[in-house]
């Protein structure tokens, strides 16, 4: 029988332009692997071309993981481990299983039995995170915010309490060609004492980084970053100054019932 | 007037023996720095020993950040870069600012206009979510659990119920020596069906990362992992599973109520 072989999670770069952020040490492993998981070949032939992979593409198999694989197929795709071969999983951009579709094949290897080893690599959240100054002691990622403007609106401001609730920093993403809108809903509904911080273009030459509060983003508003990938986060600590804002209605409501 | 420095943010190795996690690009930039703010010189010293700065030790200034550092002296951390310095932000391990009280400095930067440049590098957190195969699209760090017993199982099942509540991965840490004692009350509090995920001294040889279900520990229970740095994960997507597993006491309880 063959020596079982392990799964790699291979974080790659965050498109075009960007760095590399592999450090030597996986970049040494990732350049023994012939045989991959991949949401899209392509992808995965570009960035390992980048990392100056030794082995010939023909000589390479990718498993294509998105929306066309049938689910049948999938439970496959780490047989070629249980034949002694190590394999290689990477993301479109950043981690693999950190909001992209890869966890799925890392439960599957944990479900047979298959040891996971992670790389250390790029991964925007947690670049926005450290930058960002806020609270690294307790935070969340929720991911996309909902598209509709009113739906939208509602989010931030739940984002918000719950940050107030927990002591949370509140990690979230929009699709690039609504970055606009959800930062001018955030500058509009939000608390002028929260801290807003806009990450932009992460590890590529046009990187953006900055956190204000909301009143000094409004009074010094962000440039266009339409279409360009963001990532945004916010906190508020203050739980009894922002409660001491707001106008003292319910006491008064408590007052008139009786 | 010189032209103003920037606040590299340098993610450093996880431990003796622990893989280099830095990035080539990264290596490239801390060579060229000699002042940096960190929590303790010497650790700080033999990591920038570890990547070969050519800058000798003697021409370095570290500025110290820990509980001992008065206030107003922490103020004046990032002087340097008015006068045209680069600076670098080293943590004890991983990554500055994230569970580290790095983020502090980087909030100051943040309020003084300096530009900000995270690098990639280690993190637990975020290796051990990469590699636990949960829910990569939701999730939330929420720190040290409670070290006393009852108000560590309160704890466990909080986190339990958030998991289900929002579909999210939580991820949680203990003081190394109460690991033991954490996993315990993990197999026997949480709800059979509950995915944990144990990982165990990431970045070193001896690194362990397995995620079961709470049945499954309890079936194969996991090695000894007194005094090593761990970091644990649950996650329970099942909402319905787990609710229709409870007794239906609160609608009879409304029931009573009329």
């Amino acid at each position: 029988m063959n020596q079982q072989g392990k799964l790699y999670l291979i974080p790659s770069s965050m498109g075009e332009g960007a760095v590399i952020g592999l450090p030597q040490y996986a970049i040494e492993v990732v350049h023994t692997l012939d045989t991959f998981v991949a949401e899209r070949a392509k992808t995965a032939r570009r960035f390992l071309k980048d990392i100056k992979t030794p082995v010939p593409f023909n000589d390479m198999t990718f498993y294509e993981l998105n929306k066309h694989t049938d689910k049948n197929e999938r439970e496959t795709f780490l047989d070629d481990i249980f034949e002694g071969k190590n394999m290689g999983l990477l993301s479109e951009a950043g981690c693999p299983g950190v909001a992209d579709p890869g966890a799925e094949i890392v439960a599957l290897a944990h479900r047979r039995g298959v040891e996971v080893v992670p790389f250390v690599g790029p991964s925007s959240i947690l670049l926005a995170l450290m930058a960002s100054g806020m609270n690294g002691q307790q935070f969340a990622f929720t991911g996309y915010l909902p598209s509709k403007p009113e739906a939208r609106i509602k989010a931030l401001k739940r984002e918000e309490s719950q940050s107030i609730a927990h002591n949370q920093t509140r990690i979230f993403i929009e699709t690039p060609y609504r970055n606009n809108a959800l930062i001018q809903d955030a500058l509009k509904h939000l608390s002028p004492y929260t801290r807003f911080c806009i990450a932009v273009d992460l590890t590529l030459p046009t990187q953006f980084i900055s956190t204000k509060t909301i009143r000094e983003w409004q009074q010094n508003p962000p440039p266009d970053f339409h279409k360009r990938p963001a990532i945004f986060l916010i906190y508020n600590s203050s739980q009894k100054t922002y409660k001491a804002k707001k106008p003292p209605s319910s006491k008064f409501k408590g007052k008139r019932r009786r």
